[in-house]
């Protein structure tokens, strides 16, 4: 099908619309905070003006397969321990500040609750020509922007009903249910989240216990959050409490188990996570950090994620999983269609450690290194390296050192000349686009049962493309969404 | 009943409070503009932490006596011509400038819509003691906060509900639907607007034409305007066009009579002032501004108000109906028991001027000034005078100049001491509150008939109690709600 363009509007009606889009996220919680923050002050969140064109076949592939992604990651956790604990076992070793800690707290864990909460967001680019789906990564924790990219939907929803895309008539520019759907992810990351408090209770939904979010401090991004605590309360009844992983000791008590916040002696059913996911979550104070991730491990609380959850959306098991034979064992009920489905979304990905394997990626590296992108292993570990530019950057390292980044092929995504507003500035360049379909999931770590396994919506992130970084660039980035054709 | 004593919370609990009220004002738009703000960003508005007690008999009474009201002053405007029109004559000899220039604009315009629609709001504050209501005045251009209103409400139901006010158990303080209950006048102030353009098209709920707000210009309150339209177009599906007074004759069009948008073509079924009530409003370009309302006055779309609904706000009007014999005039299909539960709402008030009535103003005001406040007849004619200070004020002034005042019985809320949260300062001092009730309805001016009389939810606005001006004091005001009790 041929893409309609981007509105075109004259100088008035454009700043017309940057008024009323301004107004429309103030008035409707699509902010975020500036740097330095006050408390009492929030600007309209960077987004788009207009939605950026998606494939329609390439968004329902998307969504389509994002169940069957939810249960690979579930298989790979509980099917096959032994592999996947000498996976971990191997990764530590190479990143014991991080990896190797998470990895420990699972080892010292009691592991007392059974039961995991998986809040997933799967990321993927188009590729040009083929509208193909690569997925770029599967993101196991602290999965960001469904509060958002909900409000989003409604704002582009809301111009284009009003006719403001229109430069003429004052007609809908875009077929809005058809070409421009809102994403439900706020509402069904918070259903999610009350999946897993039903679980805790043995399938009864009660409303006497709270979910307890782990927070950066300082966040700048808290109203995304805030969207999902409130669909939780306002559809499910359900409370939430707000802690810093340093703030955790000093709030919580454990009794026979079970958690509980100290001050109103709340239970806590699930301990939703949108921090500790990253080294520099618990740089501040390592001990009390750590010690507070432990803590929390160790309870009935139901956690999104586990850390063993959380690890296994480390890069090194999504390169062990392009390939079919892993897979096909990790989704052994599947269909070859649905295989195929999975299979066809990866990139090929080649580690560099001294391996067989890591011959072939040594070799690309160097002989074809503008096909592809060097990504750290390691959260946290560095920026990512560009073609050309790689075998330069690898030349200076230890040889030893190479084991610790993948070689990943490039995804050549088309770009699209939308516009982006930040603050009072519109910016008018090419923009490419990053897919995320979200998936919730209740699961059992230990008898690998699957309780719930659903979609969840989806984001659709933007940024400059960058010439100077080869396609899959840097900038700063957006929230936009889908305009399906 | 007994009321409530405000929750006492710890500082620990007030400050988490604070965060988490501030993050859902920023967050579902209960939010202004700072002074000399810029459009990307915005502040949480000056609210109250929690509601604040009014007694429930009083508050059923206001709501009730509010269609009265409505009907009152539609027979006011409709049922005397000749009266109502001397009163305007007068008046504007005593304001030429502004009271003077809107009757111009009656005079001169070719009353080609008999249609008006009115959005009033009756303002109470409620005698301690006795817990009457006592209006304060009745507004009948350009009511604002009923947009914010209903946000208030649903914050304090939210900090209700997931247990903010209670100091120890995490349990609801309030009971949320009998004691603090949600204004609807969002949403019932856009049923007005739905209602002036279901009438402009003859019963038919069109809407291929559009709602245009007059607004002023850098408005800070813009959100509460826009929950207005944002509940108008979502729930009627009209659209809305805003441009200030300076702006109307370079944007709009007129053909046979009917108004359009000119870049659009769209056709104005109703005209929504939320500017041109004060003479600030047409200071900046007094020949365009007011060309712009007798332009807009002059064409079909329903005017919400036109100038003679607009003008039987003033304050004189007002006085004159504090007379059983007049409201018995206006009030005819009434029973005895309704005049009452109209006339109970009034204090006396007394003219200044050379007639009878004000020979007893005058000696009220410099023998007993304790109960009264002076205020000026006009609009953003001074502020007003309280107590003590009158006779000393009048002595200052030419006699003649007296009858441009009102005297006006003093009435002695009871304070409260409730906390008003402004940026990020907690103000703990005795406030009053005056409880404004919306009404809306769509009536013919020319022939008196009434085609919608209705309700519209509420507003509670709180100020801090300053013992030098007297109980009914300056002080910034906040957005409040109802604990009912």
């Amino acid at each position: 099908m041929s893409i309609k363009p981007f509105p075109e509007l004259s100088h008035d009606q454009e700043k017309e619309l940057v008024t009323n889009l301004s107004q429309w996220s103030l008035g409707n919680g699509l902010v975020m905070y500036p740097p330095n923050f006050e408390g009492f002050q929030a600007n309209v969140a960077p987004i788009t003006l207009f939605p950026t064109p998606i494939p329609k076949e390439s968004f329902h592939r998307a969504v389509k397969v994002q169940k069957l992604f939810n249960e690979l990651y579930i298989n790979v956790i509980t099917k096959d321990v032994k592999w996947f604990s000498s996976i971990l076992e191997d990764l530590s070793k190479h990143d014991p500040e991080f990896t190797g800690r998470l990895f420990e707290v699972y080892q010292k864990s009691s592991k007392i609750q059974p039961l995991s909460l998986g809040l997933f967001r799967s990321d993927y680019m188009i590729h040009q020509d083929t509208n193909e789906i690569k997925q770029i990564e599967f993101n196991t924790v602290s999965v960001s922007f469904g509060g958002l990219s909900s409000k989003i939907g409604q704002l582009h929803q809301y111009l284009n009903g009003t006719g403001q895309y229109d430069s003429k008539y004052n007609y809908k520019y875009y077929d809005d249910e058809d070409e421009i759907p809102v994403s439900t992810s706020a509402s069904d990351l918070a259903q999610g989240l009350a999946d897993g408090n039903f679980y805790y209770h043995n399938g009864e939904p009660k409303t006497s216990s709270v979910v307890l979010f782990i927070v950066q401090p300082n966040e700048r991004n808290s109203f995304d959050q805030r969207h999902v605590e409130y669909a939780l309360f306002k559809e499910h009844g359900i409370k939430s409490v707000r802690f810093t992983l340093e703030e955790v000791e000093e709030h919580v008590t454990v009794n026979q188990n079970r958690l509980y916040i100290k001050s109103t002696m709340d239970e806590v059913s699930v301990v939703y996570y949108r921090s500790g996911y990253a080294p520099s979550d618990y740089d501040v104070n390592p001990e009390k950090t750590w010690a507070a991730r432990l803590l929390l491990e160790d309870t009935l609380a139901i956690k999104c994620p586990s850390v063993l959850t959380q690890l296994s959306g480390t890069k090194k098991v999504q390169q062990l999983l392009t390939k079919k034979e892993v897979i096909s064992k990790f989704l052994s009920n599947s269909s070859d269609q649905e295989l195929n489905e999975v299979l066809s979304t990866f990139v090929a990905i080649y580690s560099l450690d001294d391996s067989n394997e890591g011959d072939t990626g040594r070799k690309l590296a160097f002989e074809e290194p503008e096909k592809f992108v060097l990504k750290p292993q390691r959260e946290g570990g560095g920026n990512n390296v560009y073609k050309e530019n790689i075998p330069s950057f690898l030349e200076k390292l230890d040889k030893q050192e190479w084991g610790a980044y993948i070689l990943m092929e490039l995804i050549n995504p088309p770009t699209h000349k939308n516009k982006i507003i930040r603050n009072n500035e519109v910016f008018h360049e090419d923009i490419i686009s990053e897919l995320g379909v979200f998936g919730t999931t209740v699961f059992n770590e230990k008898t690998g049962e699957i309780l719930t396994n659903k979609n969840a919506g989806w984001l659709l992130r933007s940024k400059f493309s960058n010439s100077n970084e080869g396609g899959v660039a840097a900038g700063f980035g957006c929230v936009d969404n889908i305009y399906l054709y």
